[in-house]
Protein backbone atom coordinates (compact mmCIF):
# COMPACT_ATOMS: atom_id res chain seq x y z
CA UNK A 1 0.00 0.00 0.00
CA UNK A 2 1.54 3.09 -0.94
CA UNK A 3 0.33 7.12 0.46
CA UNK A 4 -1.24 7.63 -2.88
CA UNK A 5 -3.91 4.48 -1.85
CA UNK A 6 -4.24 5.34 1.97
CA UNK A 7 -4.81 9.06 0.85
CA UNK A 8 -8.18 10.45 1.61
CA UNK A 9 -10.46 13.77 1.80
CA UNK A 10 -10.10 16.16 4.95
CA UNK A 11 -11.45 19.35 5.50
CA UNK A 12 -9.43 22.12 4.22
CA UNK A 13 -9.63 25.84 4.28
CA UNK A 14 -7.67 28.30 2.47
CA UNK A 15 -5.28 31.23 4.26
CA UNK A 16 -7.70 33.59 2.90
CA UNK A 17 -10.77 32.02 4.17
CA UNK A 18 -13.42 33.91 6.50
CA UNK A 19 -11.73 32.45 9.86
CA UNK A 20 -15.77 32.01 11.15
CA UNK A 21 -16.19 30.02 8.32
CA UNK A 22 -13.87 27.83 9.11
CA UNK A 23 -14.49 27.35 13.10
CA UNK A 24 -18.12 26.86 11.72
CA UNK A 25 -16.98 24.27 9.87
CA UNK A 26 -15.28 22.90 12.76
CA UNK A 27 -17.88 22.92 15.20
CA UNK A 28 -20.75 21.44 12.75
CA UNK A 29 -18.30 18.53 11.84
CA UNK A 30 -16.58 18.11 14.93
CA UNK A 31 -13.33 18.38 13.69
CA UNK A 32 -10.46 18.35 15.82
CA UNK A 33 -8.67 20.86 13.05
CA UNK A 34 -8.55 21.60 9.67
CA UNK A 35 -5.59 21.79 7.19
CA UNK A 36 -4.98 25.04 6.05
CA UNK A 37 -3.74 25.61 1.95
CA UNK A 38 -1.66 28.69 1.07
CA UNK A 39 -2.57 30.59 -2.14
CA UNK A 40 -1.14 28.50 -4.66
CA UNK A 41 -2.97 25.26 -2.25
CA UNK A 42 -0.37 23.98 -0.97
CA UNK A 43 -0.19 22.73 2.43
CA UNK A 44 0.58 25.38 4.56
CA UNK A 45 -0.13 24.39 8.21
CA UNK A 46 -3.43 22.42 10.54
CA UNK A 47 -5.54 24.46 12.53
CA UNK A 48 -6.18 23.04 15.57
CA UNK A 49 -9.53 24.04 16.88
CA UNK A 50 -8.35 24.48 20.23
CA UNK A 51 -6.07 27.32 18.51
CA UNK A 52 -9.73 28.85 17.38
CA UNK A 53 -10.63 28.63 20.96
CA UNK A 54 -7.54 30.69 21.67
CA UNK A 55 -8.31 33.51 19.52
CA UNK A 56 -12.08 33.64 20.73
CA UNK A 57 -10.67 34.30 24.32
CA UNK A 58 -9.51 37.86 25.30
CA UNK A 59 -5.55 37.76 25.87
CA UNK A 60 -6.14 39.11 29.80
CA UNK A 61 -8.22 35.88 30.34
CA UNK A 62 -5.35 33.73 28.86
CA UNK A 63 -3.00 34.93 30.65
CA UNK A 64 -5.50 34.81 34.32
CA UNK A 65 -8.21 32.07 33.44
CA UNK A 66 -9.48 32.95 36.66
CA UNK A 67 -10.74 36.41 35.09
CA UNK A 68 -12.97 34.37 33.10
CA UNK A 69 -15.19 33.80 36.14
CA UNK A 70 -15.55 38.18 36.21
CA UNK A 71 -16.61 38.24 32.75
CA UNK A 72 -20.00 38.85 32.36
CA UNK A 73 -22.48 36.56 30.14
CA UNK A 74 -22.65 39.39 27.79
CA UNK A 75 -19.65 39.79 26.97
CA UNK A 76 -19.32 36.30 26.52
CA UNK A 77 -21.98 36.31 23.83
CA UNK A 78 -19.72 38.31 21.92
CA UNK A 79 -16.89 36.17 21.96
CA UNK A 80 -17.09 35.32 18.44
CA UNK A 81 -17.36 38.85 16.86
CA UNK A 82 -13.36 38.37 17.27
CA UNK A 83 -13.32 36.03 14.35
CA UNK A 84 -15.75 38.39 12.53
CA UNK A 85 -14.46 39.65 9.62
CA UNK A 86 -10.85 37.52 10.09
CA UNK A 87 -9.20 35.77 7.79
CA UNK A 88 -7.87 32.34 8.42
CA UNK A 89 -4.54 33.03 7.90
CA UNK A 90 -4.43 35.67 10.98
CA UNK A 91 -5.58 32.94 13.34
CA UNK A 92 -2.67 30.69 12.95
CA UNK A 93 -0.23 30.89 15.85
CA UNK A 94 3.28 32.11 14.80
CA UNK A 95 4.92 29.05 15.63
CA UNK A 96 2.49 26.71 12.42
CA UNK A 97 4.61 24.38 10.93
CA UNK A 98 3.95 23.06 7.80
CA UNK A 99 2.28 19.64 7.71
CA UNK A 100 4.46 16.71 6.89
CA UNK A 101 4.27 16.13 3.02
CA UNK A 102 4.59 12.36 2.06
CA UNK A 103 5.59 11.67 -1.92
CA UNK A 104 2.29 9.49 -3.88
CA UNK A 105 5.05 6.15 -3.76
CA UNK A 106 6.40 6.33 -0.15
CA UNK A 107 5.27 3.26 1.62
CA UNK A 108 3.06 3.03 4.39
CA UNK A 109 5.74 2.75 7.12
CA UNK A 110 7.67 5.65 5.29
CA UNK A 111 4.74 7.92 6.08
CA UNK A 112 4.08 6.28 9.50
CA UNK A 113 8.24 7.18 10.27
CA UNK A 114 7.19 10.78 9.11
CA UNK A 115 4.28 11.48 11.46
CA UNK A 116 6.34 9.88 13.74
CA UNK A 117 9.33 11.95 13.73
CA UNK A 118 6.94 15.16 13.13
CA UNK A 119 4.76 14.02 16.31
CA UNK A 120 2.13 14.83 13.53
CA UNK A 121 -1.50 14.08 13.69
CA UNK A 122 -1.58 13.48 9.92
CA UNK A 123 0.76 13.97 6.59
CA UNK A 124 -0.34 15.58 3.15
CA UNK A 125 -0.15 13.33 0.13
CA UNK A 126 1.31 15.98 -2.61
CA UNK A 127 2.14 15.31 -5.91
CA UNK A 128 4.90 17.57 -7.50
CA UNK A 129 5.49 17.64 -11.47
CA UNK A 130 6.45 20.00 -14.23
CA UNK A 131 2.63 21.16 -14.19
CA UNK A 132 2.89 21.91 -10.65
CA UNK A 133 2.24 20.91 -7.33
CA UNK A 134 -1.11 19.12 -6.20
CA UNK A 135 -2.37 18.02 -2.93
CA UNK A 136 -3.51 14.15 -3.14
CA UNK A 137 -5.25 14.16 0.06
CA UNK A 138 -4.08 13.21 3.99
CA UNK A 139 -3.86 10.27 5.92
CA UNK A 140 -4.28 10.69 9.89
CA UNK A 141 -2.86 8.85 12.37
CA UNK A 142 -5.84 6.59 12.80
CA UNK A 143 -6.22 5.43 9.61
CA UNK A 144 -2.65 4.62 9.48
CA UNK A 145 -3.06 2.62 12.27
CA UNK A 146 -6.46 1.00 10.74
CA UNK A 147 -4.11 0.25 7.93
CA UNK A 148 -0.82 -1.14 9.84
CA UNK A 149 -3.37 -3.25 11.82
CA UNK A 150 -5.23 -4.41 9.22
CA UNK A 151 -1.82 -5.92 7.47
CA UNK A 152 -1.42 -7.59 10.69
CA UNK A 153 -4.67 -9.52 10.58
CA UNK A 154 -5.21 -8.18 14.87
CA UNK A 155 -7.97 -5.62 13.55
CA UNK A 156 -11.24 -7.03 15.29
CA UNK A 157 -9.30 -10.34 16.31
CA UNK A 158 -9.44 -11.01 20.47
CA UNK A 159 -7.96 -9.18 22.69
CA UNK A 160 -4.04 -9.30 22.82
CA UNK B 1 -24.08 26.70 30.36
CA UNK B 2 -21.81 25.32 33.04
CA UNK B 3 -19.04 22.75 32.42
CA UNK B 4 -21.24 20.03 33.73
CA UNK B 5 -23.88 20.56 31.10
CA UNK B 6 -21.04 20.65 28.22
CA UNK B 7 -19.33 17.50 29.11
CA UNK B 8 -19.81 14.56 27.08
CA UNK B 9 -18.78 11.15 27.14
CA UNK B 10 -15.14 10.55 25.37
CA UNK B 11 -13.82 7.34 24.41
CA UNK B 12 -11.04 6.26 27.44
CA UNK B 13 -8.55 3.71 28.06
CA UNK B 14 -6.77 2.87 31.30
CA UNK B 15 -2.94 2.95 31.57
CA UNK B 16 -3.63 -1.05 32.23
CA UNK B 17 -5.90 -1.80 29.04
CA UNK B 18 -4.01 -3.67 26.33
CA UNK B 19 -2.34 -1.33 23.33
CA UNK B 20 -3.48 -3.24 20.89
CA UNK B 21 -7.06 -3.08 22.51
CA UNK B 22 -6.31 0.77 22.38
CA UNK B 23 -4.80 0.94 18.74
CA UNK B 24 -8.16 -1.07 17.81
CA UNK B 25 -10.42 1.28 19.06
CA UNK B 26 -8.58 4.59 17.77
CA UNK B 27 -8.44 2.68 13.83
CA UNK B 28 -11.97 1.62 14.38
CA UNK B 29 -13.66 4.96 15.59
CA UNK B 30 -11.12 7.24 13.53
CA UNK B 31 -10.19 9.26 17.12
CA UNK B 32 -7.22 11.64 17.02
CA UNK B 33 -6.82 10.51 20.60
CA UNK B 34 -7.79 8.57 23.64
CA UNK B 35 -8.12 9.53 26.94
CA UNK B 36 -6.07 7.61 29.58
CA UNK B 37 -7.54 7.25 32.87
CA UNK B 38 -5.21 6.34 36.00
CA UNK B 39 -5.92 2.75 38.39
CA UNK B 40 -7.90 5.15 40.16
CA UNK B 41 -10.23 6.25 37.24
CA UNK B 42 -8.59 9.80 36.84
CA UNK B 43 -7.54 11.63 33.77
CA UNK B 44 -3.82 10.80 33.03
CA UNK B 45 -2.65 11.65 29.85
CA UNK B 46 -4.15 12.14 26.11
CA UNK B 47 -2.69 9.64 24.17
CA UNK B 48 -2.56 10.35 20.23
CA UNK B 49 -2.92 8.27 17.81
CA UNK B 50 -0.06 9.77 16.11
CA UNK B 51 1.88 7.90 19.57
CA UNK B 52 1.01 4.64 18.63
CA UNK B 53 2.72 4.99 15.67
CA UNK B 54 5.57 5.94 17.13
CA UNK B 55 5.36 2.97 19.03
CA UNK B 56 5.08 1.07 16.23
CA UNK B 57 7.79 2.51 13.87
CA UNK B 58 11.71 0.71 14.74
CA UNK B 59 13.11 3.57 16.85
CA UNK B 60 16.00 3.27 13.92
CA UNK B 61 13.30 4.24 11.16
CA UNK B 62 12.31 7.11 13.24
CA UNK B 63 15.89 8.59 13.40
CA UNK B 64 16.45 8.02 9.81
CA UNK B 65 13.32 7.87 8.00
CA UNK B 66 15.16 7.54 4.87
CA UNK B 67 15.39 3.57 6.44
CA UNK B 68 11.75 2.76 5.94
CA UNK B 69 12.07 2.15 2.45
CA UNK B 70 14.71 -0.63 3.02
CA UNK B 71 12.40 -2.03 5.92
CA UNK B 72 10.93 -5.36 3.75
CA UNK B 73 7.56 -5.52 3.76
CA UNK B 74 7.48 -9.03 5.67
CA UNK B 75 8.82 -7.12 8.29
CA UNK B 76 6.19 -4.13 7.85
CA UNK B 77 3.61 -6.92 8.49
CA UNK B 78 5.14 -7.70 12.11
CA UNK B 79 5.42 -3.67 12.95
CA UNK B 80 2.17 -4.31 15.30
CA UNK B 81 3.71 -7.01 17.16
CA UNK B 82 5.40 -4.30 19.15
CA UNK B 83 1.82 -3.46 20.66
CA UNK B 84 1.35 -7.09 21.70
CA UNK B 85 1.30 -7.72 25.22
CA UNK B 86 2.23 -4.29 26.03
CA UNK B 87 -0.30 -1.59 28.05
CA UNK B 88 -1.36 1.75 27.33
CA UNK B 89 0.59 3.01 30.56
CA UNK B 90 4.28 1.61 28.60
CA UNK B 91 2.90 3.68 25.30
CA UNK B 92 3.16 7.13 27.06
CA UNK B 93 5.25 9.78 25.93
CA UNK B 94 7.46 10.77 28.45
CA UNK B 95 6.05 14.14 28.39
CA UNK B 96 2.57 13.31 28.81
CA UNK B 97 0.87 15.40 31.03
CA UNK B 98 -2.56 14.98 32.62
CA UNK B 99 -5.39 17.11 30.22
CA UNK B 100 -6.84 20.12 31.67
CA UNK B 101 -9.30 19.66 34.04
CA UNK B 102 -11.91 21.74 34.66
CA UNK B 103 -14.60 21.76 37.77
CA UNK B 104 -18.47 20.98 36.82
CA UNK B 105 -19.07 24.60 37.66
CA UNK B 106 -17.19 26.52 35.55
CA UNK B 107 -18.01 28.77 32.80
CA UNK B 108 -18.03 27.70 29.43
CA UNK B 109 -15.29 30.87 29.24
CA UNK B 110 -13.38 29.12 31.73
CA UNK B 111 -13.28 26.26 30.40
CA UNK B 112 -12.40 28.18 26.51
CA UNK B 113 -9.19 29.91 28.67
CA UNK B 114 -8.14 26.58 30.25
CA UNK B 115 -8.11 24.98 26.79
CA UNK B 116 -6.38 27.85 24.98
CA UNK B 117 -3.56 28.41 27.54
CA UNK B 118 -2.64 24.81 27.48
CA UNK B 119 -3.31 24.74 23.97
CA UNK B 120 -5.11 21.31 24.76
CA UNK B 121 -7.51 19.54 22.23
CA UNK B 122 -10.00 18.91 25.17
CA UNK B 123 -11.07 19.45 29.04
CA UNK B 124 -11.59 17.05 31.13
CA UNK B 125 -15.04 17.77 33.43
CA UNK B 126 -14.26 15.64 37.03
CA UNK B 127 -16.50 17.01 40.00
CA UNK B 128 -14.59 16.30 43.76
CA UNK B 129 -16.18 15.59 46.65
CA UNK B 130 -15.71 13.48 49.85
CA UNK B 131 -16.96 10.71 48.14
CA UNK B 132 -13.63 10.73 45.65
CA UNK B 133 -13.03 12.13 42.00
CA UNK B 134 -15.72 11.23 39.63
CA UNK B 135 -15.05 11.72 35.99
CA UNK B 136 -18.16 13.37 34.21
CA UNK B 137 -17.07 13.84 30.65
CA UNK B 138 -14.95 16.02 28.67
CA UNK B 139 -15.49 19.17 26.31
CA UNK B 140 -13.48 19.02 23.01
CA UNK B 141 -12.25 21.98 21.27
CA UNK B 142 -14.92 21.74 18.47
CA UNK B 143 -17.80 21.28 20.85
CA UNK B 144 -16.85 24.49 23.15
CA UNK B 145 -16.44 25.93 19.48
CA UNK B 146 -19.94 24.85 18.15
CA UNK B 147 -21.53 26.21 22.11
CA UNK B 148 -20.02 29.57 21.48
CA UNK B 149 -20.96 30.28 17.65
CA UNK B 150 -24.30 28.64 19.15
CA UNK B 151 -24.55 31.64 21.40
CA UNK B 152 -24.09 34.34 19.21
CA UNK B 153 -26.35 32.94 16.68
CA UNK B 154 -23.70 33.00 13.84
CA UNK B 155 -23.79 28.92 13.19
CA UNK B 156 -25.39 28.72 10.24
CA UNK B 157 -25.59 32.13 9.58
CA UNK B 158 -24.33 33.72 5.99
CA UNK B 159 -20.79 33.75 5.59
CA UNK B 160 -18.98 37.16 7.55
Amino acid sequence: MRACDLAMEYESVSVDSSALDAARLMAEHKLPGLLVLDERGEPKAILPASQMIKVLVPGYVIEDPTLAAVVDEQHADRLCQALAGRRVGECLPGTAAPPPIADPDDTALEVAALMAQMRSPLVAVVRKDKTGTRLLGVITASHLLRELLDKTGTLGAPGA
